[in-house]
């Protein structure tokens, strides 16, 4: 149907089939509405096995979701959240988490969109005071923003920090699979074992269609999480249909295979583009995402044919970004193209 | 999978098949994110074709982002929403309008879920005044949630009542093809064309896995809905499978044959049961949703099989309700098995 | 400086002379701010010694905000407040305690103001049921918006059907004066000694410049008050000049002697205008309000020279309201002025 | 009756005695409620002749009401708006802003609390992009939570870098009248006459009780203040007991006279204790603040006599402000125990 040939987001890509396989059985007969079906029930305990037994599991259709309603429930209109500038929950959600929740952010200032306590410390204000929002949050993405990847230990010294002040360790985990597959490593290594408070968990992005999840994973957070769902208009009545995506999501390593795929392939264009006189890779690439500089008419001749972000104005860094369903044949076209484009100016 | 025998509501069926194949035809092919695709594109066409040219439609994925959103978008905090006691706004989404829009609900007593101007005059309230909520939306339910259908007159009465007023009147339309169908009328007919401003357009419980939409019938007014959509966490990224729902479901009158159906079903369900002595149907059945007085023994065997709910646990009314996957052998075995229970007891 | 002769609020007087003098006395000097002067410390301690040791006390401008902080403070945006529809919070708030604490209001209907339990029962709805705002508080008002008074008797079996259902009890009391004097009992006898959970403390209307207070009547209930008293923007900086309003006001008796007078006042007006042919006193006079048919013809007459309300059109019901510091002379001059009107028509 | 010595915040002096005396006068007889008194209406009139016949003037009864409903009422929940890192509504309003208004705040970062054109730039975001919050307006404040003062000529630049980008200009003006008499320029001058679009007047750190207002500029913003003052809980009863103050205040010179004397005290503390061995006056004393460096053990043994703030526990800054009632007895003993405990330690 579409010729879109996109490098701008792992959105623009669809479904994994066996996904679309699991909607079509999931469709079969009647069932309770709003999460009370055998799918949903089933999917919270495949989840379970992956975060622990004490996790509870909430489905919603978006990301904002996700991290709008996991914020909300742990905090009061009077706390604080700080993240870093480059965060989603800061940038990216048109102010959802002030007007939904009235929840204050914090933004700290950042190189990669990654926190240290260090970089934290001097923004906590005054705890107790009246006149200054109380933190309760920090919040982390997983990878950043800028595609960064947190190391498992800099995500315990950041729980550490955050637990000696009695302030919740969230994680905002849009792209998770894409870090556990960078890092080699569990879910459960990533979170639970790290003391990890909650997290955002995105399916969307690595092959679902509109499959996430508030995972809260301890028992003694996330009280009143199912009226503030019904309120944030996310309690989905054919529930199945979102739970039924992670359910197959989460089976036979596919989100794994999801993501690895994606990292290597994005690990592929680096590799060839990044060879390329012209084109300069920033930093590293550590998931699925690059950013690079190429000089701007190449950007002008590559966006006939091609759909990516310029992701800085000023210095003409581009955002490429690679998905589950981006192909080597893709890549390499892109790349020849690259050249092509480069050597045309 | 799931042998769950529901008359609880139209939510427990799953999706029409042709729904489903359109969902795997959408999968094809990268496309752009947040309702930039070509799907949703076309598919805003084919709503135009329905509700005039003049409409903008946005989709959401639940009937509560729906009429909370619409709402939300016309409102200032210090308006004021009047609608039936028993709307769904009122008693059914966990107070979300005031919550996220910090609408004032009017709650106006009603019989049968239905409003008249005679009804909403003693409750609009000082215009003006600095103490009062100032009035600036009717919201009416069409079919009510006890089942009820207003006619075009009644709506047009309404319509012209509010804007009198300078009020809009909007409509939550969850069941809106069950209404058409039930008055053998186009949406045009029962919307536009009556001068109704506004309305929460449903098609999950009609056949969609979560395909909902607000839709805003005038050119003036939804001014920043792009944004409060994006606030409401209701800003799907891979929009096309929430559009591709609603493409097919106006496509070849699936919708109208979908609502057909479920209101043909009540029917039936009502003239067989309501014969049985034991059982008295309360009421006209307009759509799809009936209201039965029955022994409360009867409900107790019938919900060892069957699932369906006791509406009003003091005179034990229970409520009926079919969709476009009942069958007629199923209203058929659920009838027999009802006269079983009465004879049991 | 003003001739305006009103018996359309105690709102209309001024401040008592002695209120004043302490606000003179209370100017001395270099004072802490935002309550942590010895004004508001002591003034804390007199007000412990009205209600209890256990009560929090806490300071205002507006009996609006009296009410929606107190609210706010104990409630999640999925709780709802039942009250009588003629409540203040439901009718004379421009729809703030939805606007700043999401809070669903559940009117119900009343033929003076005042709630029995027979009367909420019907309204509590399904605990539990995550589609249903989850029922917090029972909010009265005494005496009630319609100058009724709810007997202590009254007012404990609400409280123990309000405990008996994990629900709290809130008092309105923007006249709680005036119903201590009407009933005379104490404070105390009229709140703590009741149970009740948590009051709206009002002195503007009885003698103060705009004197208020929050009262948590219980060590339990109130977490979070201060910094939402804060996001609320009542937190005033020159607190002692609210506090210093009200250590005058508790003291030698001066609320009681002004709100007894008040009462004495209405009490000679009901009587005398009442003897009245063509005025109709309506129902008890139980504190400072009355509500009285009289021509309309008489009320365009009186408008000449008098302020007071309209209260409803339709009968043409008249408010009239006295404080403490209308005079004999003014409702003798104000009865002989009615009777004039009523002679002229 | 209190022996405070505080140089902490002009916020601990009381009120001048000629404001004292408005009050007592004001509480003559009855009046009209809510406003719609003759010294609330006479008080109006009295600031459009500093601020121009277009302004439209609301009281309130603190600066957090005056910031945060000034920027409510012209924002939506989908704007931002920018200010510096330091800011009084960023920091020092508990999240007044965004839990009242749902407002998103950009915090920029500045040296001494003042905004440039070109450090606003970077931080405008994409506007028209649905994900990220729309800017609305720019909020300055004069002088800033540093004490330094903006010339007109760089608010007339922010104003037109405003305006040029369909952004207002917000000053909060919290001690307006230091500003002005530092600046030796009128309200006008500073505000109307460079095309300010709206203003948080404050006079109760310099001689009021509680004494704040909104004022909008321009005929064309401002629509549902009203509405929304109820709803911010900020609709004072007595509402002459608010604008009484101001309309003394803006009397004979009163509010010029406090002001330059604060600032002169200000100016006679620093040259003092600046000439200390030992004390350090950071940067420019522009009004009636400055932030000084003295030993941590100085602080210890002055604080046992006196009042102040440590602003920066890092490098033991501390903050002493002056107010209307300071006199030059009061600097000079305090300069001679500064110099004392230096010599002390």
């Amino acid at each position: 149907m579409s010729a879109l040939k996109s490098f701008a987001s792992d959105n623009n890509s669809g479904a994994h089939p066996a996904i679309m396989e699991a909607m079509i059985k999931a469709n079969e007969g009647f069932l309770k509405s709003y999460g009370d079906d055998e799918i949903s029930i089933h999917t919270d305990e495949v989840f379970k096995e992956y975060f622990g037994s004490q996790a509870s599991i909430h489905y919603v259709t978006t990301g904002t979701a996700a991290n709008v309603l996991g914020l909300r429930t742990v905090t009061q209109t009077y706390n604080s959240v700080l993240c870093a500038a480059q965060a989603h929950i800061n940038n990216d959600e048109c102010g959802a988490p002030e007007a939904f929740g009235g929840i204050k952010l914090v933004p700290i200032p950042s190189e990669d969109g990654k926190l240290t306590p260090g970089a934290i410390a001097p923004y906590l204000g005054h705890v107790g005071f009246v006149h200054a929002s109380q933190p309760k949050v920090i919040s982390i993405t997983q990878p950043t923003e800028l595609g960064k990847l947190y190391t498992l230990k800099e995500i315990e010294d950041l729980v550490e920090f955050a637990h000696d002040r009695d302030l919740l360790l969230h994680m905002d985990g849009a792209r998770i699979a894409n870090a556990c597959a960078a890092l080699d490593c569990s879910f459960f290594d990533m979170t639970t074992a790290l003391d990890v408070d909650f997290i955002s968990f995105g399916g969307t992005k690595n092959g679902c269609l509109m499959g996430e999840a508030v995972i809260f994973l301890k028992p003694n957070i996330g009280e009143g999480f199912k009226y503030l769902r019904k309120q944030a208009m996310q309690l989905v009545s054919k529930m199945r249909f979102v739970s039924a995506q992670l359910e197959r999501y989460l089976a036979d390593d596919l989100w794994l295979e999801n993501a690895r795929h994606a990292n290597a392939m994005a690990k592929r264009l680096a590799e060839k583009a990044g060879a390329i006189d012209g084109v300069t890779i920033k930093g590293s690439v550590d998931c699925n995402a690059m950013f690079a500089s190429i000089p701007p008419e190449a950007t002008e001749i590559l966006h006939e044919k091609y759909y990516f972000y310029v992701w800085d104005e000023h210095d003409h860094t581009v955002r490429w970004m690679t998905s589950w369903a981006t192909t080597e044949a893709m890549v390499d076209e892109f790349v020849a193209d690259i050249e092509k484009a480069i050597k045309a100016i």
